[in-house]
Parts: C-alpha cells; structure tokens; sequence
C-alpha cells in the first residue's frame, strides 16, 4: 500500500537545492523537498560572542523563522508577539548544535558564521531540510574564505522517520503524515554514517527498541541519498570536506 | 547620462509579478522590481477587529518584513529583538491605508483582509514594490470570495521618484540612489490618476515647488506602466475591478 | 459658509508659544494651536550615537508622546502596554526627520539634541504643532552652545490642510474636521518656502493633482503665519537663523 | 538657621492648586508646590477590573509618570525601555491605595476612577503632591456622578517630612534637602488627623522612636494646612464631603 | 576506574523523593539525585486551554526554572530579563510532552494539570530528575481527583547517559561529567521498558550505532530502579497506575 | 481570646534559620517562619553598578519570587508574564535598601551582594521573612571576605504588626489575619534598637496615633526575639558585627 502521495515507506519526496538563490548572502540555497521550500543563508561576521573572544575559535548560530502563510492557516508573526516562541527556539538550537558538529571551529578562526533559515511553505520536515539546506549554504560561505585548512570536517544531512498507523515505521513524513504519525524522529547524521543527533518522540504513544532500531536504518538510508545530492550541487568545494582529517593522521 | 543601470531617469527597472507563488494563501504574488522580491500573500479571516464588529463592514491590515540577509549586510530580527521597528511599523500602516482605499469594504463584509509582504531581496523600493504586490494578492484572495458586488473598485500601485544630484528627477530608485538621493518621494495612485498618498522627504535637503511637480509627473507615468502589469496578471479578474462603480450610478 | 469654530477656511486657530516654560531643560516651549497644548523641550547631551561617533556630527532625535487624557477618552501608557505604538514612531520619526532639514549637523559638532513632545491636551494636529514648537525649543538650546558658527540655517514650521465634504480645502483643522475629512495632509516647510516634507492621504478616498495643488497654496500661506510667530518669540536669536549660509557664499 | 530656600524647618512650600486645567477628564487640577508640578486627572470608566466584577463595587486605581525633562537630566521614557520601572510601580500604587481609603467603594458603585498624575517639573515631593492633587481631581470626577450617596468620606492630603544634618526634622523637603537627608518620610493622612500611609526610611541611616515622634508632629501640621487649600479650591463639593458618614449613625 | 564521586559507570547517584512537600499544591515532591534538589509541584485547574476546550479531554502542561543560585554562578532571573530561554522552554515542553505520553487524557477530564519544577540546586541532570519527580506529584494530585477510571497508564521515569573520553559509556552524569562528555542522551521510559522520549546529542562530536546501543542499556537499567522508587513513595496508588488499560482489554 | 493558631497578640510564631542550606551559594539559610518558608542566598561580584564604580564602595541588591505554588492558589510565574510586577519590585527595593542600612559599603569594598530571596511556601510575612533571613546570609558570605574591618554594623530583622477587628494589636500576622487585619505595617529595625523602615496602611481603613504606638511597642519585641534568634545561629560571627564601630569612637 503506497502513502498519500504515492511514495513508498522508505522513499524520500523530491529534493532541489537551487544555490546562490540571492545575491547578497556569502551563501544561499533554496532548498525543496517535496512542497517544503526553505530559503538558507549564511552570513560570516568577523568576530565571535563574547564567551568566546581571544580563544582562536568560531561559532556558528542558527535562526529560523517561518513566513506567517508558510502554512495552511496564517501564523502570527514572532515580531509581533515580541518574543520567539519555544518550538522556534528549539530549532535554531538544533541546527547551530548540528552543524558545529561538522566544523573545526578553530579552522574557522574568530568569526561567527549566522544561518538563517526562512522557511517560505511549509508541508513537513521543515526543520531536517533546514539543516541540510543550511550545510550547504555554510559549506559554500566557508569556500569563500581564504582559509588554510578547510574547517567542513564531513558532510552533515538530516531527515525524519516516523511510525505510522497505516504505513509502520516511513521516512521524510510530510505535514499529513506527521500529524497523525505515532512516534516522530529526526535523524541528524555525517557522511560516515555517524550520528549527531537524534531525536524520538512519542506523540502521546510510545515505542519499542524493535521499532527504534528500524527507524534508524531508514534515516540511515534516506540521509545518504540527501548527501549525494549536497556533493552535486557543491561541486569542487565537495572535495575540500574533510580533506584536513586525513592531512591530520 | 544614463545611470548606474543604465536605465534613463524616467525608466522603470523591469518587473515581474509571478502570481499564485505559494499553494498555501487564498492569494499570493512574487513581485520583483530589478533586484527587489518581495513574496505577498493574502489571507481570508472571516473576522473583524473589535472596533468594528456588527457594522457591516470588512477591515484590511498589512504586515512587512525583510529577512534577515534580503540586504547587503545582516539585519537582526525583529522577533529576537521582541519588538518591530519604526521603519516596519510606517510601511506595514501604509500599505493597510493604501489598500483601503480601493476596497468598498461594506461590499467586502464582515472579514478581514491580512497582507503579508515578506522582502526576500532588497534593492530599493520595497515598500512600493509590496504596494504594487499586494494589490494583486489581495484582489486574487478576494476573487475567491463569492461576492454579490466585487469591492475593489479601482487599480493601485506604487513607485518611488527622487532627485538625484547628478540626473536631477528620476523613477524608481535602486538602493545605490536612494541612498544618495536629496528628495525622496513615494507615490500611491489609483488606475484614474487619482492620489491615494503622497509621501515626499527632504533628506537632510529641501525642495521646491517646481522640483514637486517634475517628480509628480514621473511618477505618474510609471505607475500607469505598472497598472499595465498588474492588469495583464490579473486576467479576467481585472475586468471585475470597478464593476460596480458604474453600476451604483 | 464658516467652519464649526467660526473660521475661514484658510484661517489658522489661535496660535502661541510660552518659551522657557519649564526651569530644567536648555529649551523648552509650550505650544498652543487653539486647544491643543504641546510642551517642547531640547536637552543637549555631549555625545552622539553609535553611528555617528568620530565623525564631528551632531545628531538631533525626538520622542513624541500624549498624556492619557488629552483626549476625550483615556488612553492607556504606551509605558504600561510595554511598547510604543506605530503612530507614535512615525511621529517621532517624523519630527527628527524635519529638524535635522534645517541644521547643519556639522556645526552642531559631536553632540545629540533630544526633542520630547509631550501633548498635554489634544484637539487635532499635534504631530505639526510639535514640529513648530519643537524648532522654537531646539534652537533655544542650540543659542545656549557657545558655537562658533549658528548651525540652524532657517526657520521651520508645519501645519495640516485637509479637504473636508462641506467646506472644500481647509488650513489647520482641528479634531472634528480631520476625522471627517476625505484627505488629510501634513506639510512642514522652511523660512525660505522650500518643503521639507510633504505627506497626504486619502482617507478610504483619494485626490487629483488640482486639489492638491489648492492644499500646498492653503498650506505655504499657513506656514508663514506659524513662522512670523516664531521670529517675534525667538528674539534676537532669531537673527542667528541662517546666518552662516550667507557668509559661506 | 534658615533653609536653603529661606524656609523655617516646619514651612510647606508655596501651593496652588489650578483645577479644571485640562478640557477632556472628568476631574483635573495642576497642583504645584514650590518648583513641582503635577497635573492631575481623574476619569470615569463605568466598569470595573475583572475581580471585582458582579459585587456592586467600585474601584480606583493611579498611574503615575514623569514627563522626560520634569528633571534636571534627562531621563529615559518607560515606553521606550519597554517597562515600567519599581519606583513608579510603587508610587502608582501607593496613591492609589491612598485614595480608596477615604472613598466608600461601594456607594461609588461599579466603575472604575483612573487617577493619572504626570509630572511636569520636579522638585521633590513628587509622589505626596500627586495624592494631594489627586484627592482634588478626584473629587471633582465624583461630584459629576449623580449618586444617591457622595462617596468621598472625608479629605486627604500628604506631604514629606525628614531628617537633615543640618535643620534637624524638616517639613515638606525640595529636590535638595531630599537627596541630603538622612531619613525620608511619606505621610498621608485624612481630614481627620488619621494615618492612611506612613513611609519611614533611614537612607543608609537609621532612626530613634523620639526622632519618629518629631516627624509626625511636623507632618501633621503640614497635611492641615493642604487640606485647607483642598477645602478652598473644591468650593462647594467640599461640603459634601463626608456627608454620609454623619448620617449612617 | 571509579568516577569522580566513586561511581561505577552503570550506578545512578543516591535518590530521594520526599513527597507531600509543601502544603498548598495538589501534589509535591522535593526529588534529590546527588547534589540535584527539584521541588516538582502539580496544580489541577477545572477548565482547560482554548484549543481543547469542549472535546472532553484533559491537558498537562509544564513550568521549569531554577533559582539564581542553583548554579555555582548566579544566573539572573528570566523575569529579570522579560523572557524566558530557549532552553528553559526546551525543557518545560519535553516534561509536559513526556507525562502526557502516559496519561488517558481523556479520563482526566476537561480539566489541565499544571506541573511546576523548581530546581533548588542543580548538579546535572535536573531536566530528567524534574520528569521524574513530577510523576510523582502528578499522580499524588491525580489521585485526589474523585474519577471513574484513573487515568495514569502507567510509570514514568528519565535519566541522562553519555560517552566520556575516560569512562566510556556512563549513567546519571553529574554537571562535572555532563560539561565535559563527548555525547550527551537523555531518556525517558515507561514502566514497561518502552522509550517515550530519546534526544541524543554529539557536543561537538559525533557518535555510532554501536555506541548508542550501549548507551540504551545502561539507560534502560537506570530507569527501572528509578520506577522502583516511584512506586515505593505512591504507596497505595502505585497500585492504580494502568489499572484502566487491563479492564479495557 | 487566642488567635486562630492559638498564639497571643504579642506572640511570634516558631521559626528557625537553618544555614548553609544549599552547597553552592557564598551563604544560605533556609527560614521558617510558622508555615512561611524563604530560602535566602547571598552571592559576591567582584564588580559594582556602573553608578558606583571607581569609589571604593560596595552595593548591596536584592531580587525576591515566590514558586508557582508557594500559595493556595497558583501564581503565574514572572518570567511567563514577561515582566516583574509591582509587589514583587517594592518587596526587593525594600530588602536592598533595608540591608544597606547596616552595611558600612567602603568597608565592604567595590564589590556587589547579590541577596536572592525565594519564598518555597507562603503564609504571610513573606517579605519580613525574606529581611530577617537575608541578613544572616549575607552576613554568612561577608564573613568569608577576607577584611580588615568587619562591614556588617549592627543586627537586622523585620516582623510585621496589625489591628485585627477581634484581637486588636497583634503580632507577626499569618495570611489568614493578614488578610483581614485592617491596618498593616511592616517594620524593620537594627540590634539597637533603631528604627531602618516602617511602612502602615491602612487597608482601606485608617488609625490613629495612640494605634500607631501600641504596634511599635508590639513590633520592637518581635525583632529583639528574632535578633536573639540570628546571634545563635550566626555563632562566632555574630560577635564580629558592630566590632568596627567602637573601635571607630
């Protein structure tokens, strides 16, 4: 029995990342999967927190907002609430965590790289493809420093898995499927096969170690097909990922 | 002397208006004036505010936003900041005011009207650009409703002409001339040539009454151009505009 | 036919200016247009913005705002909502925006003028009486400096026209008239009949370019009036005005 | 030895107290005492705070604010910082638990008084001027209510009394004296020579029960020779003034 | 190798719940793990949020937040700041999303569970001691209620596991080991071995499968002597927990 | 007639001060005060506010919150509300000034005490509570300063006193008699027996002079028990307190 849209359990939607999407940014992409559009950029400023001043290293922030008809009835806008709401902090959170995880920040240097992650329609998944739309958005604003030693340790995607009623254990859920999904995962993962987050919910459910285990061979699955296309679109700057680890050995 | 462009002191940048842009809004529009995009959305709330429930009558109010990288160097949210700016602020009561205008809001009847203009890429005159938008979202979203009487009653569109101090009177300022201009003037004006505001500032500079009225006539000859446009997106709905002007008579 | 408090149509209300009206601050003005009441006043602090700073600029920057009661029915402190509204910030914005017109910031040298307007009682056009009382506390201030040239380079005044459904276009309208009138429009011009701002609206209406050129005849003549009263209050400091442009040629 | 504004140390400062100085609140009086001055109003809402609601009682409540120049340096507007800060949140409070101590809440029905005191200038003794021009236009708001039953139950006025180095106990201190004292007290008491509020508090000090018994006997004086005034000003309203308390007995 | 505190690396630290801590909440419980002390309260207000309301179901929602000297710094207060943080909200939204996974919401009725942890001293792991305890006190106030079916299906503990370069996989870290372990996981299970929430974290590194099956051992081991101390403290109304999901079958 | 918890008029209730109670805090003290308990925390900053800096004195600040559920009913906490509120500001300006009293601030040195006051459980006196217990944790955390002169000048405790319509004067109210006392007055007084605060309301009610004295007689008992009580507990340190002061004469 095939989903809602026609895909298998364990088939990813489509996937675009249409890069330099805006003229100003260091980096830009916007990426689509399936009906979920996100528009990535990273700026690079050449200074750090203050947590951090004269120790030589980066860092990395992350912020994400959606646009008030993103989605199917309107959201009232942060700004004018005044204050960003909890789920938006956990995202930002979650995509600056993610990809420092992927980035020497003494490579970097003393600057911080800001990611923005505006999300222009939402359909599900908003915030996997965030990150795997930002890693490349940062990947190409990096490529643009005249740096020794690239800091892009390895490549770095993220997708979610779920269980559903109907379907059992699927991959890259869309809105529909997520909100009636029983367990909810996001997967955050490294071109190794490495995990760097990984977070499982039970949506007023639970779940066995069973049903973990074979959700995490789907994201497994799906996050390399996502890599593949990051090194397409990356082109020559695919090649520099990594390339200091062995350097180092 | 052409300018930085190459365009002539009384040409328009080129402009493009790609309707129906998101699956989500009742109505929404990309509009682009050279480098300016601006995503505008229109959303039906069956609802009015407090202050005018049990009249009749409909309301229409305009949000505005940049995203953080539409301009050359970073802008801080307004949600991290916890309040919207003055800046914001003038330009989201503008567009309200504008639009009001050319909506018969008894024949709207009891609904609100919430418009969405998100800069996605600046470069100079995003507020008239989202003027310009908007008008089409909103005429889109309010095609949708079944209405014994279309209550937009005439076109509305914006521009910008200033006085440079090297091509003296020009249209539609990018940001490099609007940020060297002495006067700088938005316009707001019907399909009759007809004002609807009319907003001119002396920057750090004064001007005469002579200089008034050669930036006036500017302006109008590139609203009619931009009417043209909206005219041709429109289609069929742009037939509808004014109806039933003629027919209370 | 005259106008419900037995004016003109081309007639300003009842017009003074109490200078040193209060003992703290270098400038201070109350300003009364018929029943409305400003208090104006201008402190001189020795620093300038971020922004500006190292660049041998003053900088001249206003805050606007209304008692509770003055108007008919009470309304609540922007102070106790926590954030100041949209009409105030393009007030403020507004009556900075039209000082720094007729200062040379560069004589100023590195130093902030804060203008406050306060409304103590409202009746209709307290964002242009806050302009000509605001110009009159401001360069009392600046006569306090001990400067070698006089940075302000000429008077400064405003008032409203407006076009109402009985009486046509009409000068200076109080409460009653500009909540019924179809256009409203605000005009602030130097000693020198130059604009320095110019803002109409349509209120749910619009006007053609006749009737605006009858609202800028109403207003020049209106403006002159405003400012041959603050020649006769400024004293001899009035003939510090401008002196400097002369002695530049 | 005489005081730095030749006052013997039991002599309140010159008092006027300007009622109906504003044309829109239901009561208003500008009340200065020497160099402070504080405009008062009050007005009636004809509903009362949700905890309240359904009882047959009324309510009264203050707010209290400084305009930006009311002192000798400029301070910052509570609107702009986004708060209101603790020395106004106590003020505030305490006029308006001052003045529903002489009010019969009940006979006053449901509806609510807003008490409004903005100060214009300040010289200290800012918050026992505004209660005593608050009990005024107070008052006069009540005494256009047509109730069965006046609800005020007796007067009410407050002053400051303190400890100098150099004078000993003092009466009613200016700015000065005020920021030199050791000990610094709020009294407000009724027509009956009844406390309301007392207020002592040793600035970085401490002080005996002699010393407090000295205080209040200044204290007491003071407040008599206010009520005077309050008497005089109110003019036939002050005879009803307790009237009903009388005739409960 | 011991730990720091003579721990072996599955050894959770010395655990108390002392229940019926305070007088006025429907449920407390003062929790201790190690030097950890969170003060769990639960409060049942009769109606529930606006999204909820007339469907016939409960809802639990979460509160956290520390004292400022909970810490070995003093952190300010977020109602100093005006906000609260987005890992405060992090973790409130994961206490209330955990123990709605284990109660009916259905049998609890229209009304919402308020769930406050206050931690009075934090040594690691304060977000896992607060799930803990406020199952506790959750279930104390559920069984005050008088309802048909008792609507706890069943027990409700966490724990935090991570990977430190000298120990390898541990239980229970404390702030010491937290700040410096290379992978980070907390988990929250029933007490039937089923995972309701997992979130693991590489800080600043990266972990494998193989690591994070061990680690969900060592966790699962930990969360059954939690349960263990639950039902003892329940007493009696250990007994009722899951009683319903039996009697449905 | 004895009060509703069986004490008399002049009767304190039992209350203990049990030190050192948290592990990281410079002092702690945990005080009960009947059912009212207050955890208290001093913390040391080796900086003082930008208003004192560069005087060789120190500053001493107070921060005060109650838990959610330190009362009958749940407070929503101040950080959700996004602002403190005008108790809560009053309480800590009162604890601040109120510790300043008895702390010579150049003795102390250019450092800031940080005094946290959290109130566990509520049932009147919270803010008294806060004073008394406050004084020995600072005390506690000044005596691990290493000074040349003890800053601490004299003892510092607070209780509260009423009118109860049935008892007349009485002593250290509970909420229940708090909450129906007419007058209330919180006073706060030194070892010598001087007076620091004292704050009376009338609670929509007044009182006389001879009142006024009955509860000062009442009051200055209460403090010496409760002086009594802080001299055990501080223990050797209590004799440091006041030692530079005669050494001074």
């Amino acid at each position: 029995m095939t989903r809602i849209d026609e895909r298998k359990p364990d088939q990813l939607r489509p996937v675009t990342m249409d890069i330099d999407y805006l003229i100003h940014p260091e980096g830009s992409v916007l990426i689509t999967v399936g009906q979920t559009k996100v528009i990535c950029t990273a700026t690079i400023e050449e200074r750090v927190p203050g947590f951090l001043r004269g120790q030589g290293k980066g860092w990395i922030t992350a912020e994400y907002s959606m646009l008030p008809r993103a989605t199917n009835s309107r959201n009232m806008r942060e700004s004018s609430r005044g204050k960003v709401g909890g789920r938006t902090m956990e995202i930002q959170r979650l995509i600056g965590r993610a990809l420092r995880a992927v980035v020497d920040l003494e490579k970097l240097g003393e600057r911080t790289l800001w990611i923005d992650c505006d999300v222009i329609q939402a359909d599900g998944g908003t915030r996997t493809a965030s990150i795997t739309g930002a890693f490349v958005a940062m990947t190409m604003a990096i490529g643009k420093l005249e740096l020794a030693a690239f800091p892009v340790t390895d490549f770095l995607a993220a997708t979610s898995v779920g269980i559903s009623h109907e379907h059992g254990a699927i991959l890259d859920l869309n809105y529909a499927e997520d909100s009636t999904a029983e367990v909810d995962m996001n997967l955050v993962m490294t071109g190794a096969g490495q995990f760097v987050e990984l977070q499982g919910t039970g949506e007023e459910a639970t779940f066995s170690r069973a049903q973990l285990n074979e959700l995490l061979d789907l994201g497994e699955a799906g996050i390399s097909e996502l890599i593949a296309i990051q090194k397409e679109v990356l082109g020559t700057l695919a090649s520099r990922i990594g390339e200091e680890v062995s350097s180092e050995l």
